[in-house]
């Protein structure tokens, strides 16, 4: 089989403003970059606004394991079996992070014959998205350090006499917006900054851009006013009194607005057979909220009858994320749900071997069958359908699948499919796709998993035992100080974004399958003023990747033609 | 007067694909981002490589005041003028950098009627290309502390078993890697990176991204291939033996290169009046190169009788590194140099005080004109013809312009013209305009100012010496240290690029003027081995600027239409 790359590269490409037209995009309501990409303008959201919305499938996942289970694959499989049925349905994805690109994955863009098209410049800059909210957070960041430098060097009266400004009097030890940037850089993580004459002296560190609150902001704001006023509750830092100092009060958030104008807006790009797809905002799972941007969704809701995203990781990461955080700023929730397994991975949460894997084993089957059972009880804990989608290998034996259709079924799923969509693209998931239409046929049921009328402290017990099936949480010292702070704030009405590990259920990645009788420890809480969230960080969960060994950018480079060969 | 982006907002743009045909670019050579910018294909490039090229004008400036000369509102106003005036011109401008936009001047993008449009696009973003430097020089920072970190955890024995890589064993010590960031940010100056178990732990800083080499590395290549090879040539590290780490033994510069893919297109863009203008790359002029690329002056040319670029701040700066760096790796020279100055700056060089400088002053004239003297002669160092452009400001008085301009041609300008483009657009710069083409019909007897062939000490020696006026140069023990591993290394023969205060033609920015006797100092030479030049640092020269105690992004919003607002 061909390598991703060359795939792309065979594909015929629709002329993406054909693909807008198709799409029932006005022409004055987006404009081209070349003719692979396009920015959808805001014009179209306001318009769009007042038709009747489609349905929403969100595709998710078991647990990952090492084998990858083609989450995204499968989305876009989805997608493009459902186009070639002639339905009207668009793509609503993240665009990928380049840290990942380089550290590990190659490239986010499905893969084999479910792909969003020209996949290079999926995974690379795109239309400058990523950029943008780098440069917003890290303008935040320099005005910090500039405002105590200067505040510290000059007195506060000389300050006030100089800039015209009333001094802000920040606390160079209690500021809580770091640095970002978009690539796998562990010596990064923890840094000493403002050295020499350069101060103020202190401790901090970057975390990769994808978990930045702007993100989130970006991907929540339902339009620009709305992320404009998100832009100002930032919560920057406190001052010596330990009062919150807000990008508004710094006067940043006006700038940051201006830099991320651009990227507010989704970009249009299409699947291997010309399915519109909405690639908008990447924030990861685990340490920030998962889904791409309420904007696309809206735009994508309005034009069509079928919205197909996904949720990063399982269902305990992206789509909880979806359900909790998501469709409380959109008010849109899934009507029905996907959950990719494969019989690879439900042996690796059994603790099979990677060099025994490939090999028939009902009984590491039925034990890692608990991982599944889990997930497919997760979706229902919201009122959704679910229909799980077996990405089927090359070597996978007809009786384990049997055998694992039967059981998923017994287990509650409301239809069990397999998807080819890797071998086949569209062809190899017009089963799904049916199975998937046949469940929006029946009116979704949608329900949060817990009330944030309750206060911060009940909504984390709910996640924790409701959620993900543990005995209680434990707050640290330092959480339950932050947990004061939240409240005395007013925050505490806000839903939760879990920083946890994607590789179990629980916070332990060691934990497979179906974890129960664990303590979800809290070790810290953040206020994410401006997304709108507290991010609980369950255990002490790294914001920043680091490269391994051999990674991915090693096989990237240009050929002779200027072609990106190494995808 | 209306504000620059109000003035900006009023034009009517003309959609750039038409643009670009008028220009003479084929359909197939440009890709359209939106109607305002495109790219421009390589394989114009190749094409236009054939045709014969039309005349270059280099517009530079006396030494830099803080009252402003108005250098890049004169180039755009000629550029406009010689368009009305119906030849074929383009200009090839540099992208502004971010952080000068935030930090102190609110845009770059000229002024008043003579402007590149739309100006917030030039100012933010444009089509991602410094961003694109930072990803790539960022990524190989990273990718050097990650190989040291795995080397040092693994041992290099094991790390090969691992990864199939042999060990580079790079000394944590002696890397020369910075990072970079396309802001003004004062606190990443000097930096402790790798704490806790992320090491190496290690003395590091940020450089703002224009200093990058990278940018150097994109302006200077011919095409892609030479890109490339350029790429694998950057010295990053040194191993424990003293032995130099290149990109391409990291492994790294082919990922550089497809970060960079698009990055080498210039983007096309145009003046307020439709003159095409390519926009290409921004290394400042102090602490870099400080000139736009040599792909679009290569396109420009070929497609355009005249062309007009500049060399950022004084002729001492962007226009010795036009004569002595550039115009080496492409063997284009200027044809005219226009030199702008301006009454105001010529009194501040005087000692004038802001206060006092807008009063009739001729001694302070007299005294002030030792700089445009001494800039008329640089020029003419090179063989050149100079028009002085007289950048008229409506309180200048008709006896200081007359008085000036004879002063001018005494001092052996080729012309004297006023400038008035800032408030009349191509109209203001007509007789500029006229006098720059009288001078293109003679040939220009251009020549370097220093041959690289006798080594890198005499060619410091010329530049300091003939080249600035110093009386000597006086190497620190760290550069002679420096100077013999680069001529140990086979680098003795590149030019020099001089690391300088640019607020004088000396090393010291109190020296206003003509500046005589002084000995200029060398405190460190670094080996640009992928730009292809030394970079000598004349004394402790800033390579990441800080944001002032009123930045320029207090000014900066979107208003309730998502317009930007406050440039």
């Amino acid at each position: 089989m061909l390598s991703d790359i060359q795939i792309s590269r065979q594909t015929q490409i629709t002329p993406i403003a054909d693909i807008a037209a198709q799409m029932g995009l006005h022409p004055n309501e987006f404009r081209c970059y070349g003719t692979t990409r396009a920015k959808v303008d805001l014009t179209a959201l306001a318009r769009v606004a007042k038709q009747p919305r489609g349905k929403m499938v969100l595709v998710t996942a078991i647990t990952p394991t090492p084998f990858g289970e083609g989450k995204t694959v499968t989305s876009i499989g989805l997608t493009q079996a459902l186009h070639q049925l002639g339905k009207r349905v668009c793509a609503c994805l993240r665009q990928p992070s380049m840290g990942p690109v380089f550290g590990i994955k190659g490239g986010a863009a499905g893969g084999g014959n479910a792909q969003i098209v020209p996949m290079e410049e999926l995974n690379l800059h795109l239309t400058g998205d990523i950029h943008a909210v780098s440069a917003a957070h890290n303008l935040a960041a320099a005005a910090i350090d500039a405002r105590v430098h200067h505040e510290q060097r000059l007195g506060a009266e000389e300050f006030t006499r100089q800039s015209g400004l009333a001094a802000l009097h920040i606390d160079p030890q209690h500021i809580v917006w770091n640095r970002v940037m978009d690539h796998n850089d562990r010596a990064l993580r923890s840094i000493r900054i403002g050295l020499g004459n350069n101060g103020p002296e202190r401790q901090s560190s970057f975390d990769i851009t994808a978990a930045s609150e702007l993100m989130a902001v970006l991907a929540l704001s339902q339009d620009l006013a709305d992320m404009r006023r998100r832009l100002g509750q930032l919560l920057l830092a406190f001052d010596v009194n330990g009062v919150p100092i807000t990008a508004e009060q710094l006067g940043v958030a006006g700038a940051m607005a201006a830099i991320l104008r651009e990227a507010i807006e989704p970009t249009l790009m299409q699947t291997i057979n010309g399915a519109p797809c909405l690639i908008h905002t990447g924030p990861f799972a685990n340490i920030a909220h998962g889904n791409s941007s309420v904007i696309a969704d809206e735009i994508a809701l309005g034009l069509n009858d079928i919205v197909v995203t996904e949720g990063g990781f399982g269902s305990d990461m992206g789509f909880e994320k979806f359900c909790n955080i998501k469709a409380r700023a959109s008010g849109i929730h899934p009507d029905c749900v996907v959950l990719v397994a494969t019989l690879k991975a439900l042996k690796s949460h059994a603790g099979v071997a990677a060099s025994e894997i490939h090999y028939p084993n009902i009984d590491a089957l039925a034990q890692g069958m608990s991982n599944l059972n889990w997930h497919i009880a997760n979706v229902k804990k919201y009122g959704l359908p679910v229909v799980v989608a077996i990405n089927r290998f090359p070597d996978d034996t007809e009786s384990e699948l049997q055998w694992l259709t039967e059981q998923a079924l017994a287990a509650g799923a409301d239809a069990v499919e397999l998807s080819l969509a890797f071998a086949h693209g569209a062809d190899g998931a017009t089963d799904l796709a049916a199975a998937v239409v046949a469940c929006l046929q029946q009116p979704a049921n949608f329900t949060h998993l817990y009330s944030t009328e309750l206060g911060l402290l009940n909504s984390l017990q709910q996640l924790a035992t409701r959620g993900y099936g543990a005995s209680a949480i434990e707050l640290s010292a330092q959480a339950e100080q932050q947990l004061a702070q939240i409240v005395a704030l007013g925050a505490d009405h806000l839903p939760i974004c879990m920083a946890k590990t994607q590789m179990s259920v629980s916070h332990d990645p060691r934990l497979k399958g179906a974890p129960t009788d664990f303590v979800l420890p809290i070790v810290g809480l953040k206020l994410n003023a401006g997304a709108g969230f507290v991010t609980a960080f369950a255990g002490n969960i790294m914001t920043m990747p680091g490269l391994g060994v051999k990674p991915g950018y090693l096989k990237l480079d240009i050929d002779e033609n200027g072609d990106i060969q190494g995808f």
